[in-house]
């Protein structure tokens, strides 16, 4: 094994590429705050009715805080099942990170255009192009052997993990033409079944 | 004891549940800045006003940065007695953090409209939630045996802890409507009695 | 060997400097999303137009996670053969940073202004400038035995690595002037290269 | 020794209390790229007049680079001879956080009024705190005995050390009423020497 362009699990280069992703989820996450915006010189009974309309900015902060952070826990079973890397999974973890950074900005145009349609489908092709990314990672993963088997059953790490919400997320991008409620309403069956079952 | 689902205190899943929440912490106290806005294009005399009148920003920032502060001394506290994470517990420091994250959010609006009942209740509602989710996740390791109980004990951790605190912040809320400056004096008493006390 | 001025690849200062490293490369990374603007109070047929002609916004996002994420995977590598630090070779790291951390700024430029000559000759001096201290920077270590040779040949170092692209960004300043398609045309033609490459 | 309010340097809280200063350092510094604006629907000639008249933006965000990249190289050096901790050195770290985080903000009103004997003061102000800060806590620290006095000698660290740039900085603020140039190159000459020195 080489030491150099396959950093093995022990190593510095291991440690640094674990905490850059990591440290890249921790800050997309706190970023999502910056969606919620605050507008100046707002008399009295605006700002009452400004933080009272603000339901919607609220639930495309929590909606991508679950998100985001369902990434974040699917990623570390991961990384605790891989041995080492090569640049093609460095490449593809980037690939997928740059998604992964992304989801704050469909945020702010889910929580202030929540109701329209461009709206909810823009949010549902970045986050189905996030997790399909990481399921091509995954399977890249596996194939090639960077990532044990043994330990991989052991976290409960299913082959095709995030496929399925990949394909959710897709379909709710046509969905959302026909009815955006109903699309949202998809997403958050789909991470309540997450949270629960994994 | 299973390794993959339970992350034990010396292994990289712990450590990096451990940094992943540190970050957090990091980057919300960090992102407090970003609420003291810059207005452009101020003449001369104005840019002066703008400064003397920024005090309620100020006033903002400082009282959320040692909000966030006393809340990761906390859960640094907290984190120094666990054992071992299960899913559970993972989702409620993640439903935690999702409070803490939303500080600079109220910050904001408290900088800008800090006279008005709205801001200070906001502001009261955001905090006093993170304590309470900062209460249920300890309550939780306790009772399952994910903290240690001497290390509880050594740390001076009493269970409860962040409890008076939740109840302080949301007794604000109503106060915030008969006197906004009544339900700010309550929270400055409590801090300065909490980074005296431990 | 002094250990305070020149921390050891083992000791915690060597830690500190690549964790807060990491830490910059993460965040500004990260960062980039913020340059992506979401415009309020649009109307439905507004936020379609708007969607559809964002993707000049979406092509800088890419294109600067691309470029950050290379120079971070190339400062992985150098630091994998570092063997101590002295001084400037802080100095150094930090003025290479300095310019890592500006790529957000031309960014935004870049996704709002990219037909124009100013900003792709903006964005080609900042990408440009960094990538020559990322070639200073290397060569100082190398040359002061900062650096382990071994490891950088195992690794695929190349000395001078740096230098090409510095090169190419320079050039693409004037040719900027003359057409900006055909300077993004360069830079892209690099990446790929150099992702393909090393 | 107690291991839990006095956190000793080898212990998982210890390098907690690291890895968080280190990353409100990187986040804090990454930040001041926020401090330039990009102007959104500027002319062709007009975006080439920004250009140019942003010279006093970037003067502003890479003096602040180095303030903060000053700031941690010190502080890197001071923990690097820190054995333990107790509650008081962890709030006066806090405190001293709280003014280099505050940094971001003096820099974008220097970047925009940097003519103005206000902005000049107000940024005076904040990086002398910080620094007065930086010296009582390492005051502090050798004192309780919380710092080794070999280590310290070893690392060129001397006692006393952050309070000249605090009282330069100081100095500078009535300076800055009567010359904001004057006091913008006393700055310079103080960083130039300090970097130029240890």
């Amino acid at each position: 094994m080489e030491t150099g362009p396959k950093p093995v699990r022990e190593s510095v280069e291991f440690a640094r590429i674990v905490a850059f992703t990591d440290g890249v989820f921790a800050i997309a996450i706190t970023l999502l705050v910056l969606s919620l915006d605050v507008p100046s010189n707002l008399s009295g009974s605006a700002l009452h009715h400004f933080l009272l309309d603000s339901w919607r900015q609220f639930f495309a902060y929590f909606l991508s805080f679950a998100v985001i952070g369902r990434f974040w826990i699917g990623h570390h079973r991961f990384f605790s099942t891989v041995d080492n890397f090569d640049r093609r999974l460095l490449v593809l973890n980037l690939a997928y990170l740059s998604f992964v950074v992304l989801v704050p900005f469909p945020t702010e145009v889910l929580g202030d255009y929540g109701s329209r349609s461009d709206a909810v489908a823009l949010y549902a092709l970045v986050v189905g192009t996030a997790a399909l990314l990481a399921w091509i990672m995954l399977e890249y993963a596996v194939r090639r052997g960077h990532a044990r088997a043994p330990a991989q059953a052991a976290t409960g790490l299913v082959v095709g993990g995030p496929l399925i919400p990949a394909l959710i997320f897709y379909v709710s991008v046509p969905v959302a033409f026909a009815s955006p409620t109903v699309a949202q309403l998809l997403w958050i069956a789909l991470l309540s079944d997450v949270f629960r079952r994994n």
